[in-house]
């Protein structure tokens, strides 16, 4: 069967990739289908965005980026280009548009609260009778079932999984260029066109030639780098505290028949039963937000007031995690009459530089050798191998109200 | 008097200046104020989000902008370094960062709803005892309507308001570059470094040295390509349209005692009345969207649809404004069971590259001639001399439902 | 007929167009022969990189350009790719890279010495039995004719020309992007991306989509800054005029019998004969610039002196060329022991923003309408036909030594 | 005493530091002398510009980009601005200015033949009556040879030869970044405005403040890369070692008295006599080059050969260096009548990443923390422990002519 093209190529401008383009009609439906339209109202960086003021970007645009660099792979790299057909292109093609479309607002601070994570609404999503579900099937009777494969690693082709989702892969290169680019951070660049030139399929699996071994080792520091800068940023990391801090308020008052006047999908969300899609849908960012709005002139003292902050970006402050620190800041919120349940929390980061996964699975990146071998990345690489023995970098710290400083 | 300086200089990470760096504990301040917070919840693009997928930027990125541009005007540039004193600097620092700071959403197209402009908003956040006012009081008493008088162009030195406001002024220069860089389009580019390098003083009128005139004529080469490629894009203008024609439907609705539910605020926004600074503050980009989900599933079918047409970006499609063509698309509308009240709308733009005001008047483009004679820009330059003589070019259209197109 | 490809794609970084990609074996043997390798001796620019320090780039790196740009043309404008054959690709591609193999030193002050066109040359080097000739040859007979049919815009499909030579061309793209990417101007920026989306073939014109008119009129106002900027810099032209002094000195040494020693390859080039190749390859800058060397130790006065400014970069000074002006300096010239026929020199320089030529000339710049009409540029852009309407820009300067400017 | 400025604040475009701004005057005249303009027909990629084809920027350039970032550093950050007097002040700016005055061609190519240093030949041109002295003790009596100490890491200040030259420094911070833009690889990029912003004084030590360890792990890793695709690049050294064996031959034929013709100051190089700063004056790249030309037209067939591949660039090819490798080498050359003495060339290189001196060495990175202790970087950073203690990165090759390769 052949996969309809559309009039001529649609080309959406993308300063992270020149432009996305889109020449398969079920792309291009898909793009304009309310699910992903709502992308657009769930920012792409979970609390960085308060840190970098000018990291507005969306999930819709990543989910873009992540498509146009798919979409280069099965056309630019000739060996990927080979290994699939048609229906495998357009299969990974629309697995990298939708690989997000089930993610909540505000990235991972929302997933505890709702005890589902995005990928399971992902596959939701994509194979419950959505407009999405219609979308793939009629292109192609059984798409939908194929493309969520794709994102729970179960494709009958190992390399599909392989391109969306691996540790050198088109959401992990899509996201650090553009959180990179919209932050102004310069640390997350690295050389996609190298890497994309340096690419090669060896018995079903993604491999780099070894002439690449330079670009993917500026690639790894970039993650690394990206991480600390901005993902773990203590502002980030502040900013998420007090979003869960919140949400445990509100999920208390509720429990106790005290629930404050929100937006009436809260009390789904805060229920604790599976929701709805039509209910997920409407939890974007902009609903979230004016919820906040409301509860900050609400009558729980507390959610008013962690609303407040987060509205006002009135961060909390923290310092380095530890019994005696915990102690005492615990000590002074009791003293200064904040409840510390809801005032005192603690994140623990860690994160290594890379995980050197066996040669053999498939989120390992492998490096194939002048001679033919095979070999995974930290052993074809110095670099990465005293990176990989080194000590892992840790960052636990906790999170308080910033006016009670003078007191500690 | 001196202002107090902030412990060290605060540096905001932001790509299109590289940093913004604050200095003045007073700036800090007004920086975290709930009122530039809220710029945060509002984009700088009315409606071009929608066609350029990454210009989620907000006002708030670009109030810092435009506060960094003048801060290196007042910096860099000797002669305005010279002409101003401290108070004056701080003046005119605090202006361009508030200058914004009573803009609603979705740009223009909410103004006309609320029959009062952004800049009334401004002064009166900036006057009317908001935490704005007592700021700018606590740093030195008057000086909130000091600031207000900038923007009102009735400042005691003539200076202050040709750096916010005139053809060559940091609000331009910095959303012409930011613009840019969150679309992706190069259009807006002009080398900011060379007009800084060749202002000059003269007069207390801002001139440019003729060595600068090649790097005058590439922005406002930038702004006209700027214009018709990001401001008047049709998508963008579709999206203003449609937001027009829904709040046009629900004053309809609420003068006849049919408003739909939505969120209360908007109450206040149809009545007519002047609105408070409180209700003001509420309406920002995320509580409007959230009143569109409400409306997009409530009873009245036209508020529900143009609702859901916004939220999905089904955008109206357009042709040509002529008697004819709206004629034919009234009666199709008509025959499809469209309100044309509601479904048929005209947006009739045009814009001049350059207005050669008199030398004289505050926001001319002066150019000081070798020899020291200052001149109008198109006197200086034949290219701007040309596009000035030459034809304007308009873009005027009728926007209508896309689905009825096939029918026209 | 197929000809061979490499044995893997050969890469070139280019940080103008990220790369440069050669897949033909013709063509990588063409940039590896001698007299390609020559071109890495001569600047791209005749004098501005006196005036630009970063200006060193080579007409080698701009050959691999325009190649580049030539083979973006013909693999991704598919009008294009259509309408050429195998045989007609490796042409173009040819002669974009060798358009300019015939170049001499210093630009365009070297070809009023020598009497003969760098073009002249180009089609001497391509087909007189040169290695050049040899490797056009050996992969398909007849094809250095072709190849050079090209560059005197003599082709049997008139579309190959226009690819190389016309008023949108691979040859002024490119140097257009790259003198603005190694002076650091910005003013050669424009949007090739988005130029090479919107160019179709129509009756063996190439023409530019409605839609890509504002990227052209972008285009056009580069190229005018550049000129300005770059290439008519007084600095540029002042060292180009003391060039010509020099080798006008020398020639009149010549035919004195009193020429100073510098290299024996200088008697060839002011002998007013025709020159051998041979004689010709030898004359890079690195040859000139030695001879310059050796005659700054040279006997004769006036040859010595102009070679030391030219090593040393002792600019002359310039003012407005008129009759008052030439007699003045003339005689401050002969008061201060100055010879002015070595010493004082015009320089008169304009250029039209564009230039109208008729829409069925092969250099005209062709617009098709949304409805397929085709229109000449200044008739389908009101920014391009203002600009050709109005006054030309002229600069008519005389050129001589700083020293005597107290004297003036 | 103060020094003289220049009228206005000059100022030349380079696009890696967007300007390099000038207001001494001496500085104005240093640029302006003869054996500063010399720089211009230096390279400053000894063989790298022929593996990277755009890569002919010059030592002129850099000497300017060292220049600009010790004046950002003696301007921009507090604690060097006070730290220094402004004799202090000129003295480090002429420095960076100056500090590869003494470079030739060629970059360590050249510097092996002649037996002398090029930091000895700067300290000569400093100090000895050369015009470049002149300007400095006209503007101040003693300045040559203290600018001269600062380049032999004998300044009184400890302060003024770490801006110049330690493990983080103007000389390295610019090559970085100006190698990287015109080679147009991306690897040596790193965050300058960061680390600029981070530097501290620290007794007499330049430190980084621990929250600029992650832009100093970025300049680490971007120096590592480079080093290894752009000064270690077997191309970039495959150049190199044809320019050695060629000046051996003429090394060897000068002894033998049967020296071709070439340039007359080819022979005061060969002669292994010190040489005059004259003649070393005239042994730019542009003299070289040229004799290169006459050699390869020559009688001895070695010396014509070797030149002739140096100027078409036909590189040697090389393998793995091992005692194996180098006999079937030997014995394959002599069988092909090549003389192993001048075709065949071992290099072996290493680089470790970054080399933790001790915290008191001038040249060490260090580190402050937030608790203000000094640390060594390898022992702040994890990134860079992990590299320090990692096996060390080597690349041991032989070189020989390309055509053998078959017999091998």
């Amino acid at each position: 069967m052949t996969f309809r093209k559309t009039d001529e190529v649609k080309v959406l401008r993308d300063p992270v990739h020149a432009d996305d383009r889109v020449e398969y009609e079920v792309i291009w439906k898909l793009i304009n289908s309310r699910w992903m339209q709502r992308m657009r109202r769930i920012r792409q960086l979970g609390g960085a965005f308060m840190v970098y003021h000018t990291a507005d970007h969306t999930r819709f645009s990543h989910s873009l980026g992540v498509y146009e660099i798919v979409r280069r792979m099965i056309t630019e790299v000739p060996d990927i280009e080979r290994a699939l057909n048609e229906r495998e292109k357009v299969t990974v093609l629309a697995a990298g548009l939708l690989h997000d479309v089930g993610h909540g607002p505000y990235s991972h601070a929302f997933e505890k609260v709702i005890g589902e994570d995005h990928e399971s609404f992902t596959c939701r999503i994509i194979e419950e009778n959505t407009e999405i579900t219609e979308i793939l099937e009629e292109a192609a009777p059984g798409l939908s079932h194929e493309v969520a494969d794709v994102i729970r690693h179960k494709s009958a082709n190992p390399l599909l999984p392989q391109l969306i989702s691996a540790q050198l892969d088109a959401d992990r290169m899509d996201y650090l260029l553009r959180d990179s680019y919209f932050t102004g951070t310069t640390y997350g660049h690295f050389d996609l066109e190298r890497i994309l030139r340096t690419l090669r399929v060896d018995n079903d699996f993604v491999v780099v030639k070894e002439s690449g071994v330079y670009a993917i080792e500026n690639y790894v520091m970039a993650r690394y780098h990206s991480y600390w800068q901005i993902y773990y940023h203590p502002g980030a990391r502040s900013f998420e505290c007090m979003l869960e801090k919140l949400f445990q308020r509100l999920r208390d008052l509720r429990a106790e028949g005290k629930m404050p006047p929100s937006i009436p999908e809260f009390d789904a969300l805060l229920s604790g039963e599976p929701m709805s899609l039509e209910d997920y849908y409407v939890l974007d960012e902009y609903a979230c937000n004016y919820a906040f709005e409301v509860l900050s002139r609400g009558e729980d003292p507390i959610a008013a007031d962690l609303a407040s902050r987060i509205l006002d970006r009135r961060l909390f402050d923290y310092m380095e995690d530890s019994p005696e620190n915990r102690e005492k800041v615990t000590a002074v919120l009791k003293q200064a009459g904040y409840d510390p349940e809801y005032y005192l929390t603690s994140d623990d980061v860690g994160q290594r530089v890379y995980i050197p996964y066996r040669v053999s699975a498939g989120n390992a990146i492998r490096v194939r050798l002048h001679g033919g071998e095979i070999k995974e990345l930290s052993e074809a690489s110095n670099i990465v191998q005293s990176l990989v023995k080194g000590k892992q970098l840790r960052d636990d710290r906790i999170y308080y109200p910033k006016e009670i400083r003078n007191l500690l």
